[in-house]
């Protein structure tokens, strides 16, 4: 009887021979020797004393080293601790003694930066190296590590058991300090290969299957690259990690490794797609993109679309993990402008997950295609609660549902849209507003670089829409209300979400993780 | 939180509301219908006595109300009893004997075949019937108990763990008692999820996913029709449930229906292919057959080959569940002649299923593509052994690990190719003969309808190959020993492979599951 766990998906990939591969840099390593290099890394950390609950932090890019570290702390049944590296110093240092990790895996690159952490953090230090060396004496290099190892998989491997906790990870909210989520082995199998299945059966933008080419841009730190570090060797797919690769060298490992799959916030297909215009590249056919974390702006669309890239949407988090992806609803066609319309907007439910809306009362509202509520998730993978944050815990997972903090409206077909963040939206004389699907319709004006809508007091509705756009080019606001008329006067818009006032700034404050900041947005204009 | 248990697939099925239905003739039942009518089942089940670990037993061909039943049982925690009504008087009361079984649900189609059953089985009976009227005064029928409960999920159902037992059925082997297996929610679940899952990552002839229209024409008291009782409504698709059809019938369902993937033994696919001719139908293009269970003979792949269909080949079992099917290797395309032969012989294990070729002192052998050892295998949903079967449990699941009992050759790339079952095989000086290798070779020839090849002892070598032919038409030993010879000269057999004897027959017994019964072959010839 094999388990849930994680290294059993390395082990299968290594036994099965597919033939498949992982490319970092100018390594280029078959399923089989990345698990024996797991293997020794492993027990060369068991002599060191790592086992049963250890907490290892690993800060690195998506590479070869930070995969193996994944499923040899997994034989050990030690929980892997993924860092956001973009967190503020204080933030960082935060989450690693309240994950109470005993060892730091850092990557030399980001030695430069590190230095205070340095002295912060006295238990073990690993440097994640591109060569062999340690570039600090005495204290070892994850590549001295594995080539002391011995080949062979230890005891404590059989022993972990589904239910243990895989890794531990914290949320990147706008608000409050980081939240810890603790996974175990189970959830964060079946969340990650969810994925996996759903964009294998259902005709999708980025559908998945084991002849693709598997970039994943998404930093293992979310969700392990939203589970490609698991499900692509569970594939036993190529899988080509692009380390800290710019635009341009992410273009050119698309090109030259034959890459057919990719997952990137919007934020990044922008800078992949103004890499492409400035190399004269003009299509990316055969490129299939698995996007989210915040809206798809309009225009952005229409770029992958002119290039004959594909996509698809996935809707989730940290603490729900995958939820739902669009896919091509039954009887649409590929290509066809029904089909481009609905992977924008309606995502799919993954199997075995419920999604329901609830009014302020709780009620269960209809899948009517325009009621608005709030987002309530279930599913075979959430998980108990925060970590240490019992009082945090029990207001948001109750009864078994995560009460995700989303408004969406759902279609009699099962869909989802989600729509706004709860503490975005905008309460007019008790009616939800949606600021996300208010930006999409300014950002399809040509000369809308970024927009943002957020809510302000008013004395008379409670909150009303104001619009915050950053410009590419001339803009007036008379120009954006015409616009956005024409939108009611063709059915799009309700009169009553209109912005009453537009802001014109420089730029738009973002997140450690590259999102719109909307709590630094209102604090300025509010 | 959501487990792995089957009532939570087919609520998955109706709350996503994914526009497919099951189609059980007439009859066109939407999932969230299918649904509702399953928790009206449980409810009057409930009421009148049904609980967690009854043990429902059910002989039904593939039917809605089968089909409902399933998940009523699951919502009550009762354990289902796939009867295999093919079996003889006499096994089919141990079955239900050995199972505990207290209820019986019968078709009201065999009705005049169960007379003695249902004085010897003096439990509760409930008749499954195409109308509403039970057969027989005082015994309800299953639509009566749908339509007098109530539509609300019972309390039991959330109780339900995924470790809890789903079903029980019996192997039909050839040898000795029916041996029972007993199978947990999760374990069904996984496995049968593992089919479609493989069908849809990899470029299978039998690919499927959430736009094929799906008939099962393996019976449900095969491990749930192969699956697909628990898989198709997991991906809310079409299901075309055939009933009792005859092969003129599963062909108006075909091409009425839309039907695109279906699963049968070869023998079923014959019969298919038969009733195409003889009504002209010269295509069957878009029909993809999952096929197992017995070897499939060339003839009849070049014949699906001829009308424009797919397949792939299955090998499992019920004491093992799914264990691997033919997919294109990396790099073979669809339709060429390499996809053909590879999709005859070459499985990939499933993913998180390991297979292991040992010798007989149980050493690993290599994966050099013709070392001929005994099949070990391990996967996430073996069970722990037969019901109510130590001794040949303790034997069969050792160290986690079943022993199929079958031999098979892997190749460097990871696939497995079955040659035979090691009772079966030929032990000539201490060498394995494959008799399911030599089948297929004499089969080839254009005269050969059946053939079988059986060990026969031999003073100097053990035992030497027998050929048992059926033929169609005129053929004589001396032309199959030609047609061989041929084969040895073109390196496709090995010298001492060639049968030392051939005998002609009119037709080959057959066990009640249709498998040729080479142990009554052997009884008659040897």
């Amino acid at each position: 009887m094999r388990a849930l766990v994680a290294h059993e998906v390395l082990r299968t990939a290594a036994e099965q021979g597919t033939g498949g591969e992982v490319v970092d840099g100018s390594l280029r390593v078959p399923y089989a020797d990345v698990y024996r290099r797991a293997l020794r890394l492993a027990d060369s950390l068991k002599r060191l004393g790592v086992g049963s609950g250890t907490v290892l932090g690993v800060m690195d890019v998506n590479s070869l080293r930070n995969l193996e570290l994944h499923y040899a702390s997994s034989m050990l049944g030690a929980v892997i601790l993924t860092i956001n590296f973009r967190l503020s110093a204080h933030d960082l240092l935060y989450t690693i003694r309240h994950a109470e990790a005993e060892w730091l895996f850092v990557w030399e690159g980001f030695a430069p930066a590190v230095g205070k952490l340095r002295s912060a953090f006295p238990k073990t230090w690993v440097w994640l190296t591109d060569g062999p060396q340690s570039p600090e004496p005495g204290t070892p290099s994850c590549e001295e590590l594995v080539e002391s190892g011995a080949e062979h998989l230890p005891a404590e491997a059989d022993r972990v058991e589904e239910t243990d906790p895989f890794s531990i990870f914290y949320t990147t909210g706008t608000t409050g300090r980081p939240k810890g989520l603790k996974y175990r082995h189970r959830d964060m199998l079946l969340a990650s290969l969810g994925i996996l299945h759903h964009l294998a059966l259902h005709p999708a933008g980025a559908s998945a299957g084991s002849r693709d080419v598997f970039m994943p841009a998404i930093p293992f730190f979310h969700i392990h690259g939203w589970g490609a570090a698991l499900f692509v060797p569970y594939l036993g797919a190529k899988l080509v990690l692009p380390g800290r690769a710019s635009p341009a060298e992410q273009l050119r490992l698309i090109q030259g490794e034959g890459v057919t799959w990719t997952n990137m916030v919007p934020t990044q297909i922008h800078m992949l797609l103004e890499q492409a215009d400035a190399a004269g590249v003009q299509s990316l056919s055969g490129l299939k993109v698995l996007t989210g974390g915040s809206p798809l702006p309009t225009g952005l669309a229409h770029q992958m679309r002119e290039r004959r890239m594909a996509f698809s949407l996935i809707y989730g988090g940290s603490d729900q993990l995958a939820t739902s992806i669009s896919v091509l609803p039954p009887g649409v066609e590929p290509d066809s402008p029904e089909a481009w319309e609905a992977l924008r907007r309606e995502m799919k439910p993954l199997s075995m997950v419920d999604v329901r809306l609830v009014d302020e009362e709780g009620r269960a509202l209809p899948r009517d295609g325009h009621s608005i509520g709030r987002v309530l998730v279930r599913s075979p993978w959430l998980p108990a609660g925060y970590y240490k944050d019992p009082e945090r815990s029990a207001t948001t997972f109750v009864d078994g549902w995560f009460r995700t903090g989303d408004l969406a409206v759902t279609t009699p077909g099962g869909a989802v849209y989600v729509v706004d963040r709860e503490g975005d939206a905008v309460k007019s004389g008790g009616e939800w507003i949606a600021t996300g699907v208010l930006e999409a319709l300014i950002s399809e004006h040509a000369s809308v670089a970024a927009v943002a809508v957020v809510a302000r007091p008013d004395e008379r509705w409670g909150q009303r829409p104001l619009a915050v756009v950053q410009a590419r080019g001339e803009v007036t606001e008379e120009v954006l209300r015409a616009h956005l008329m024409a939108c009611v006067e063709n059915g799009r818009l309700a009169r009553f979400w209109l912005p009453d006032s537009y802001v014109f700034v420089d730029a738009l404050p973002t997140t450690s993780a590259g999102k719109l900041d909307k709590t630094a947005l209102r604090t300025m204009l509010v």
